[in-house]
């Protein structure tokens, strides 16, 4: 709980910074992060939080009210209730009662709560400017305390098991479906409450597709298999790539692996507390252009990591504002030659005052398997 | 593809019809729908496309390019794109390029979508107007064509065949979340190409929680477990729940399962083409509340299925629209008693001239397991 409060403390000193008199907040993973209300909170947008410096409501509905109350516990400052009343209505309600003047509202947030909310706050004759949290929510989710990093490090635990057991599963003639099944059966039945994802098993030419669903395409011999995937625990999740030869790699397999294999150390080296992430991504993209692969790596090379797969921060071209310490960052540079084969290496690990420090205990070297 | 023509047909002349010049989507059921690209979009808002009476267009990026080049085929009228500008500065200056004044977004984009749309427009000098479309693509997506409904029951046998061999498998002393990694496995082992969701597997009284989440609770002889689940099939979903018995159920195990039986089949018995929602869902809870349990039923009866789990239409209380003929719902009454246990009982089926059928062939008898 301690930690929980903590995280309340800083949206409320974003508040008073701001002159927000209350925040509306939509966002699963931002009520997972605010809440501390763990497993709990599925893809359903069925919830909203409002928040002013002197009280916390919770508004859901019957499907998840007894298990936010399990988790919440006796002594929590949330309001929950279930109300038969919109989101939309709720925070309406709320908003006039409280006489808040400055409601701010995510902007993931959909156009269709935002403009419901203004149709009540009409209704309900409340003059209110409803601001947008560009990303604010994110920018707080995005330094991890240690409740998060002890959750991190579990699933990658996990994560790097069923990798090892998969390495032995593989065997030419199963299709990628087949080792996608075994994946994910490993890490729901070794200690995951979740698969972070739909595993990416791509072999061959299906590689060169960086996001390639697994299918009936079989494995064969001198295939790659570019594998990304992770385990769920408690509503934080692993990411990690694994590219694997079947069989003895071609020099020119090699060759390609460890231009990405560079790219991604000399990437993981330059990572310091406060590093602008677009320069990290350009230590990788370097890399690869400079071996003439730049026409084959479009995506930036890493994305923040937590309650969602994808959050803030990120190494890539856009984002030019600095990583803090305490960040939870992939690292994953890929060179995808159409026709041929994929390769991409991914780690997620947490941006300290010593550089960059991965949570898998795996290595880097290009395992062969079957 | 011919199905495909007539999707993109629908839309046009409901944009004729409103006076839309242009349309931008961005949710990716819409694009999955709208665009017949099978198993390319995954959960990442990527995408979006924009539409008018003359042109097709879809921006995506490096990761889903190829897949979408490859599904849509050489003769595709879809122009396909990865530049790397936003989303918002592509539909902008399409908008602008087409001279477009109404350009209608969905109200489930982000409300940061349109406020970046809202700049974009009014850096390039176009005035225009961005009406929401409520639901619009929803209700086209609601009735499905033959090659949705093919998609829907593929998945329902997998779903099926899941049940038939989870019973024979589920013993007293497993956890919740053991039967949740053998039902996951067999689904993804044989035939589906993804889970709909995370398996509900609910046992004594954490079934009382609509949406609890598989933990390490021990199953005993005397509980009710509560399961629902689904296959994935090309991005079409099964959606299903049984409540089983482990060993021989008490009197009031039995009478409160025979309640959820009546209200689910005099529900279904209630369907047919228009019916509305609410109608169905009066069905079910009167059932429900004459037998005494209504406070312990707080969700709606039913939700229209497809490459959405809860899609258009709804059998609730607050879908007073009619729902036409070839809508896919569930039906799925439950009781809920905290402490003690919950039953719910759920199909998935068509609504046809003939009434409602499910997909299943599974009956409806409390079956017992162990």
């Amino acid at each position: 709980m301690a930690q929980t409060e903590g995280r309340v403390a800083r949206l409320r000193a974003l508040m008073e910074e701001r002159g927000y008199d209350a925040v509306a907040i939509r966002c699963n993973a931002d009520l997972r992060w605010l809440t501390g209300a763990e497993r709990v909170l599925d893809d359903e947008t069925a919830h909203v939080a409002f928040v002013t410096q002197d009280g916390l409501w919770l508004h859901t509905d019957s499907r998840y009210y007894h298990a936010f109350l399990d988790r919440l516990g006796d002594d929590s400052p949330w309001q929950v209730d279930m109300d038969r009343v919109s989101a939309e209505r709720f925070v309406a309600r709320l908003a006039a009662e409280n006489r808040c003047r400055v409601v701010a509202v995510e902007d993931t947030a959909s156009v269709g709560f935002v403009d419901g909310l203004e149709a009540g706050l009409l209704e309900s004759s409340a003059a209110c400017l409803l601001p947008r949290l560009h990303g604010d929510l994110q920018a707080l989710r995005m330094v991890k305390d240690d409740e998060e990093l002890a959750l991190l490090r579990r699933a990658q635990e996990i994560t790097d098991d069923a990798f090892e057991h998969i390495c032995g599963f593989i065997k030419p003639g199963m299709t990628e479906q087949e080792v996608r099944a075994e994946l994910e059966n490993y890490m729901l039945s070794h200690g995951a409450d979740a698969v972070s994802f739909g595993s990416i098993i791509a072999t061959g030419a299906n590689g060169a597709n960086p996001h390639a669903q697994p299918g009936p395409t079989v494995i064969r011999e001198g295939d790659l298999i570019v594998m990304d995937f992770g385990a769920g625990y408690c509503d934080y999740h692993a990411d990690m790539t694994r590219t694997v030869a079947v069989g003895e790699p071609s020099e020119k397999q090699k060759a390609v692996y460890e231009v990405v294999r560079k790219a991604h150390e000399d990437a993981a080296a330059a990572v310091r507390p406060d590093v602008k992430g677009a320069d990290v991504h350009a230590v990788a993209a370097d890399v690869i252009g400079e071996a003439g692969y730049g026409d084959y790596f479009g995506h930036g090379v890493g994305h923040g990591v937590g309650i969602e797969i994808h959050e803030s921060p990120s190494f890539s071209p856009h984002w030019g504002k600095p990583v803090p310490a305490g960040s939870v960052v992939t690292i994953e540079p890929g060179i995808y030659l159409p026709g041929e084969f994929g390769i991409r290496l991914e780690d997620t690990g947490v941006v300290t005052e010593e550089g960059y420090v991965p949570f898998t205990r795996l290595g880097h070297e290009l395992r062969t398997v079957g």
